[in-house]
């Protein structure tokens, strides 16, 4: 008899294990593969990261809101960022797209700008790619491709008790950018003659449509003689990315709700939906920072750095992940985030 | 005012050309870029190559006759293809799909059969990729990664006039092989009850849905100290790729038809439909044969591989892309093959 097994039923991460579990490398120079937010390969000596990313209209855009060269511009930061969460710089991309007939070559140039403007940002080099038909939407796939001096790269599952949990910038904001956007969208669905309302919003808005990678935080380390425990960038949200790295280390977690770095703006723009701002730090994703893991005795290093905030600390695995609030309250951090915690 | 230029206008190679003609390296060890079938890295010395496609469902393949196993195993190998047509040998691939949930999780092990298989034939690791849900159908893109040996990847674009043209084994099968898919999908949708007809016909839905690359030929190559003056896989057709190679080396080329390498499976496949199996050879594609240019002083070396034809000679670029028919006319090679010169 055959079995059906739906896919939602494992979720991503069920899948990606199920489908991946029998891989056994054939090449000596396959250092690390699928897992972590990049793969590392042996280049005599020296060593390469690689990571790939796709990108469905309807699915991770939506182009009523997202102008074409800010989401060129996105997909090779998205990507970037995964290289930079292995504590490597990346060097190249490879940009795939698929594009139906109601893309103009005009359209194509406003994305390729964007795309353009990221690498020159970030000092990579496009070298290669596929450019195809679609019957419907814009697809995007991109691989991006590192640097890491000999074994310096920095996996998600190897974060020790005691080490601090640190994070990069300012939380939640992209979220908060993707409610108001999707807030005015259906506004403007309902009466297409209002005005978007985006005003005082560039903040949220840009958070959602232009992030940043964070490459001066790897230089950071690099200049300071620091190299996280474990690391991995904030596209899922913090409580799904930060369960990860418990979950990948063995370990348990505390966070401080007080100690969560979002932004000003942010703040006033949660306030204005009727939103929990840590929510939306906790839950959101796409924030693209880093979140990572160091040892105690690196604290002093990081009153360096202001762009790094200090949250929690990885424990015992026995005591689960938890976040305490400002009141003082307890409660266990899970993927789906703030929402569900808070009606335990 | 707005312009708009529809893509079809441009064509692939058009568009690819106009959204990557300012691009300027960054890094060193960038060493190619767009514009052949693979990039080439530096690494410390040796080179990198990386390759990537795209596959959708509707555009490039049917799943109506194209069993997920198969697509899964041709998807990795029309990539190593890629690397091949380098001069290089694969080492890993990154893969990254997006479905949608008509497709269970049992029809993506499946899928991942067949990709594994290809891996473990050629000797490559999986170590990377992305799984997202899409909102209609299959979409597949992999990107692979090779190594050469310092300068001796090959180009499209460094054919020199003399040069002798080959081919590795058989063309044209897999057109054929579409054509009698294609046609059984036909008469199954007018009269469902009808079992399709593929009796004898293992030969070219062999070629179509599980086809082979050459790791044999970069191999013999290294073996019989044989650096081809240029070189691509048979993707779109002897015609077009051929074209290519000339354009890009700014040279012409003769080809004689009856130097042509056809399978006798694929000539009496050609011969029941009604079809010219030279046609098939030159307008075709998916053969994944490789194309490929040598110095005349290498002809000797050759005769020792009963897999590689020699077909013809490149020519100054004022003498055009000739064929000369087993009749002894001359036609001239157009990117659309056969059919469109036979119209001359």
């Amino acid at each position: 008899m055959n079995t059906r097994t739906e896919v939602n039923e494992l979720g991503e991460f069920g899948l990606i294990d199920r489908l991946t579990k029998n891989i056994e490398f054939q090449n000596a120079s396959s250092v690390l593969g699928v897992g972590d937010d990049g793969a590392v390969i042996d280049h005599f000596g020296k060593q390469t990261v690689v990571s790939t990313d796709m990108l469905l209209e309807g699915v991770h855009f939506d182009l009523m809101y997202t102008p074409l060269k800010h989401l060129g511009y996105k997909a090779v930061v998205v990507n970037l960022s995964d290289i930079y969460a292995m504590n490597a710089t990346p060097t190249q991309i490879t940009l795939s797209i698929a594009v139906s007939n109601k893309f103009s070559v005009e359209a194509l140039d406003e994305f390729y700008e964007g795309v353009y403007a990221a690498c020159d940002k970030y000092g990579v080099d496009l070298v290669g790619g596929d450019t195809c038909t679609s019957k419907t939407g814009f697809t995007i796939s991109i691989t991006a491709i590192g640097e890491v001096a000999p074994d310096q790269f920095v996996l998600r599952s190897s974060a020790r008790k005691g080490d601090l949990i640190c994070v990069s910038g300012f939380l939640g904001g992209a979220f908060l950018g993707l409610t108001l956007l999707e807030r005015e969208k259906h506004i403007f669905l309902d009466s297409p003659g209002v005005q978007p309302d985006l005003e005082n919003e560039e903040y949220i808005v840009g958070r959602l449509l232009k992030p940043e990678a964070r490459p001066d935080i790897i230089q950071f380390f690099a200049e300071n003689d620091i190299k996280p425990t474990a690391m991995m960038d904030v596209s899922d949200g913090l409580s799904s990315d930060l369960l990860h790295i418990a979950t990948k280390s063995n370990l348990g977690c505390v966070v401080y709700e007080d100690k969560i770095p979002i932004h000003e703006d942010a703040k006033q723009a949660a306030f204005k939906f009727g939103l929990d701002p840590t929510a939306a730090a906790l839950s959101g994703g796409e924030d693209y920072e880093l979140l990572f893991t160091l040892p105690q005795s690196d604290y002093d290093k990081l009153v360096l750095n202001e762009q790094i905030s200090v949250i929690g600390y990885m424990t015992e695995p026995e005591e689960g992940c938890r976040i305490i609030t400002k009141g003082g309250n307890q409660f266990n951090i899970t993927a789906q985030g703030w929402n569900a915690f808070k009606e335990q």
